[in-house]
C-alpha cells in the first residue's frame, strides 16, 4: 500500500518563519538574537507555546536545550530534527532557526492530517550554537556528545563578564540533565547552506555527507623595523615583504592540491603599523578545509616549509597550529533516505560537504545523522541580507517530512 | 698666516650628552622628552643655563625655539648651527641634541681659546621636531619658513587633548616673535644619520646634499567578504589575495626603476580581520623616497597602474595620494665647506642624502643651510638603543667647528 502523500504548507512556514524573525529584529531586517539575551528567551518562550499548542511534551536539559516531543505509537528512541534559535550580532532570518520552525511545520502537517507516528518525533533547539555571545560555538550539542566539558562551559563568559552559568540561571532555560538528548533513531538538520554552490548551480537540494576537516595556523613573520627613508633597500628585512612572499607562494601550492580545498588568510596583523616605519612583525591565520584528512596533511607539510622564504628575505617565521579538527562524515543510511526523499519530490539537488560547522557534527557522534541544505541567496550569512527564497525553504521542510515519513517506515 | 688649528674636547663632549641624557631618562638608558613636556622644560632651563655661563645671550621666539648667541666682533647675520632636544616615546640619547650639544661644544672651545668669532655664533633648539607630542613634525621650523601657519599649529592637541598652544604658555617658553630666526650666514645641522649607509661603508662623516622628496599614497582594495568554509576560491573575491597580488607587482615594478629608490608598504590593516571570514577591504599605505622628483613620477604612474590587478581578482582599488614632498637641495657653498673641513681633518666621508626629514630642510628656504651626518649604530634611531660612537660624535663637532672656522674666514 503506498502511503499518503503529504506536503508541508508553505505560507504557514513563510508565516511562523517571519513570526520568529521579530524576536530580536533589526532595523535592516535582520535579526539579533545572542544565545540566552532577552530575545532569545522571548523566542523561546513562543517555540514552547507553539510545541504545546500541537500536544507536544517540552523538556529542557541543563545546556538550556529544548526537546519537544510529539508521542509515538511506540515508546521508542525519537526521530529528532532540529537546530539553534541564536544568531550572530546582526544576523538572518535564516540560519538555526530555520532548522527548528522546519520541525513546528513538520509536526503540525502530522497532527493535521491525524498520522500519529510510529516512534516520537522530537524537535531540538541547541543552546549556543553560533559562539556569539560565549564563545566556543556549538557549545551545547559539544557537551552533550562529550567533546567539550561543562563545568568550563558554564564558566565562559560574553563581553560584559556575565558566565553561560549566570545567563543560564536568569533565562529560566536551566533544566535537568536527565533530559539530555542520548538516544534517537536519527537527527536531521535543515539548515541554509550559507554558501553559493547549490545557488550558482541552480539546485534545490543539498544532501550533506560531511562536515569539512579543517586546521588553522597562526604565521609569525619576524624582521626588523628600520627608518622608511633612510634604510637602503638591500639592507632591510621587511616581515609584511617576506609575508607578502609566503602568502604568494602558499597559495600558488595550496591551489594545485585539490579544487575543492578551499583556504582563507583571514587574520592579519602588521606592527608597528606606521607608514614610516619598515614593519618588524606581522601576524597572520591561513585557515584550510578540506574532507579528505589527507589533503589536510598536505597543506600542514606546505605551511611547515614556508620558512626558508621568510629566511631568504631576512626574517623569521613561526607556524603554530591554533586547531584542527577531522572530517565529521554523516550517517550514510540517513543520507540516502534524504537523497531518496528528495528524488521522490523530484526536486533537483546534489551530494555536497559543508565548510561551517554544526550542531550536526557533535551528534552525529552517537545518533545517525545527516543535514539538508537550502540554497543562501548570493550566497550570504551572518548578515542582515541572509535570504533563502520562501519556495526554497517550504522544499526543504518537504524534504524533511519526506525523508521523517520514509524512516517511520 | 695660518689659523690656529682647533679641536674639541672628545671627553667633556661625551659627559655634556650623558648629562643631556638624564632629562627624561628610560630605564632601558633611552630618553622620554615629548616637546613641551615637564623633562623639555628641564632640560631647556639646563641648556640656556650652560649658554649664559659661556656670555652667551638667551632668546626665545614665538613658537618657543631657544637661540644662544654668542656675540662677534661684527653685528652681522650669525653663523647659525642647532638641532632640537625633544624626543620621541623612548627615543634616544644622541637624535637632535646632538645637534644642540655640539654648538655647547663648539662655543666652549671658542671660549676657552679666547677667540671673539668675527660674526655671531648662535645655537638653536626648534621646538616640537619629532611631532611624537604634537602632528606635524618639524612644527617649529615648519612655521618661521612660512610652510605651517602658526595659529593652526598652536591649536594641534597631544593624545590628552592639551593644545601646543597650552603646552607651550605652560612650559614658560613662550617667547617673542621678533626673535625669530629670520637671516643668518649659515645653519649647519650636525645630525645622527639614522640609517645604516656610514656605518656599512665604514665611514665617519656623511656630508648631506639633500632631503629626500618623497610621496606617499593610500591604497583601499575592496573586495566581497564571504565564508572561509562554504565559499569555493573560484568564487572569492578576496581583498587581502588581491593586495597580495598588487603587493608583489608593485616590488618588482619599483625594485626595477633605481636602487637609490626606497619604498615601503608600512601600514596595513585588514576588515573584518577574523580568521573565518574572507577579507572584503584591505588599506595600505605606499610611501617612496628619491631625490630625483622625476623617479617620484615614475612611482605615483606605477601605484596609478595597478588597479587592473584588483581587477582581475574581482577586486576594486581606490589610490588616493596623501602627501608629497619635493627632494630640498641644500647649499652647494655649504656642503662644500663641510666636504672640506671634513678633507682638512681627514676623516673617511661621503657625500649622501637625507631619507628622514629634518628642521634644515625648512631652514633652507631662507638660509644657506647644510647638514653633517655621523654614523647609527644598526642604523637604529628612534629607540632607546640609538648609539653613535663617543669617537664618532666627536669627529661630527670638529667637522662641524672646522666648517664654521672655515665661514668665519
Amino acid at each position: 500500500m503506498q502511503r499518503q502523500k503529504l506536503v508541508v504548507n508553505g505560507e504557514r512556514l513563510k508565516q511562523e518563519l517571519e513570526a520568529f524573525a521579530d524576536y530580536g529584529k533589526t532595523i535592516n531586517n535582520g535579526v539579533t538574537r545572542l544565545s540566552l539575551s532577552k530575545e532569545d528567551r522571548l523566542v523561546r518562550d513562543y517555540f514552547c507555546e507553539c510545541c504545546e499548542q500541537l500536544g507536544m511534551t517540552v523538556k529542557i536539559d541543563d545546556m538550556g536545550c529544548i526537546y519537544a516531543t510529539l508521542p509515538g505509537v511506540e515508546d521508542k528512541p525519537p526521530i529528532v530534527m532540529g537546530s539553534h534559535l541564536d544568531t550572530v550580532k546582526k544576523g538572518g532570518r535564516f540560519d538555526g532557526v530555520l532548522g527548528v520552525v522546519a520541525g513546528l511545520e513538520l509536526v503540525r502537517t502530522l497532527v493535521e492530517n491525524n498520522i500519529k507516528p510510529k516512534v516520537p518525533i522530537m524537535i531540538v533547539n541547541f543552546t549556543n550554537e553560533e559562539g556569539a555571545r560565549f564563545e566556543p560555538s556549538m557549545m551545547a550539542s559539544g557537551v552533550l556528545s562529550g567533546k567539550f566539558d561543562k563545568q568550563t562551559m558554564l564558566k565562559k563568559q560574553d563581553v560584559e563578564g556575565t558566565t553561560f552559568e549566570q545567563a543560564l540561571a536568569a533565562s529560566g532555560y536551566e533544566g535537568d540533565i536527565t533530559n539530555r538528548l542520548t538516544e534517537a533513531a536519527a537527527f536531521l538538520e535543515l539548515h541554509i547552506e550559507q554558501g553559493p554552490v547549490l545557488e550558482s548551480e541552480n539546485l534545490s537540494i543539498g544532501v550533506v555527507e560531511c562536515v569539512l576537516g579543517m586546521v588553522c595556523y597562526e604565521i609569525e613573520i619576524t624582521g626588523e623595523s628600520d627608518h622608511a627613508g633612510t634604510t637602503p633597500m638591500k639592507m632591510r628585512k621587511d616581515a609584511l615583504f617576506a609575508t607578502n612572499t609566503i602568502i604568494q607562494k602558499a597559495r600558488e601550492k595550496l591551489s594545485a592540491i585539490d579544487e575543492e580545498l578551499v583556504f582563507t588568510m583571514g587574520r592579519m596583523n602588521v606592527l608597528p603599523n606606521i607608514h614610516t616605519v619598515i614593519p618588524n612583525q606581522v601576524i597572520f591565520t591561513i585557515e584550510a578545509r578540506h574532507k579528505d584528512m589527507n589533503v589536510i596533511a598536505e597543506v600542514e607539510e606546505i605551511i611547515k616549509n614556508l620558512s626558508s622564504l621568510a629566511a631568504a628575505e631576512g626574517c623569521a617565521m613561526k607556524a603554530t597550529k591554533q586547531w584542527g579538527r577531522d572530517t565529521v562524515w554523516f550517517n550514510e543510511r540517513v543520507c540516502g533516505v534524504i537523497e531518496k526523499a528528495t528524488q521522490n519530490l523530484t526536486y533537483s539537488y546534489k551530494r555536497m560537504v559543508s565548510g561551517a560547522g554544526h550542531d550536526a557534527q557533535f551528534i552525529a557522534s552517537y545518533v545517525p545523522t545527516a543535514m539538508i541544505f537550502v540554497p543562501s541567496l548570493n550566497g550570504k550569512s551572518h548578515c542582515e541580507e541572509e535570504f533563502t527564497e520562501w519556495k526554497q525553504c517550504e522544499q526543504g521542510v518537504n524534504v524533511l517530512l519526506e525523508a521523517v515519513m520514509q524512516l517511520l517506515e
